[in-house]
């Protein structure tokens, strides 16, 4: 099995609480939008180079937004020249910080996003669910899983999440 | 409230996962002692120059191991001069690559650990351990938690993580 899905199999001790947290995160109670937190997820990801993590959550951003694949793209490229709202250019660049050293937050980066209308809980998860894709690339990486042997796996993965989530089945 | 504590307290949500993944890595069922498992977490925490989760599972593992807080200070400043066994020190090595970039992670490294008699349960569960101190470093530095005005407060903190664990109480 691709990516996280044979190390989920591998451990399901472990696997619980990780699909609860992305479940949380992603698709719980929110003033974020699903495809707005999948999007973050496939930002920190496609930065960190986490092939699998990023094009999965990539395909479920482009299945959520109103933008589609194109959208999606156009942010993983080059944010600045993404149409997207100012709160969420605020909370990709919040996460692109936490992705490299949490001691990188200034006082400004927070003061920005709360500018451009971000709230608190908005910013906490950002940076939790920023955390947590640091964690979920380098499990999938760390240990060496393969990535989809056809590409049009993503977009069937992420019907299955828009439909199912995280917890384990 | 110091580190993690409050953001716990903040999102009860996430705090469940959170605390249940600690759980299971840290004290859960296991050939890797609960105090090597601190001093993993410890050591990737220090490295990651997380200084309240550092402190916190460095004196957890103090606590937990027979070699208490000078074996603890030994691997955090030199694991190579510390008294660890051959396979706690390729453990470590591997933790320190994923703590970069899981696709640091060689073939050499994990033939390396498993010829100094780690399983694949070990190597698993310290690239997971790994991971996640990854994330609740950043989780921690990023939101600009406060760390204890008195570090006596880390031992006292380890007594209650030694007897009553990770979950939200």
């Amino acid at each position: 099995m691709p990516g996280i899905l044979g190390l989920l199999a591998y451990r399901p001790e472990t696997a619980r609480p990780l699909g609860e947290l992305a479940e949380v995160l992603l698709r719980g109670d929110s003033t974020l939008s699903r495809g707005e937190r999948e999007l973050i997820a496939a930002y920190v990801s496609r930065r960190n180079e986490c092939e699998y993590c990023s094009n999965s959550h990539a395909a479920t951003a482009a299945a959520l937004l109103p933008g589609g694949a194109g959208l999606v793209g156009q942010v993983l490229a080059d944010p600045d020249a993404a149409g997207v709202s100012g709160k969420l250019r605020a909370l990709l660049d919040l996460a692109d910080l936490v992705r490299v050293d949490g001691r990188l937050v200034s006082a400004d980066v927070i003061a920005k996003a709360r500018t451009a209308g971000a709230t608190d809980r908005e910013i906490h998860d950002t940076v939790l669910i920023t955390a947590a894709f640091c964690m979920y690339n380098r499990y999938v990486d760390g240990l060496g899983t393969p990535v989809p042997a056809d590409p049009a796996q993503y977009a069937a993965g992420a019907q299955v999440l828009v439909e199912h989530g995280y917890r384990p089945q």
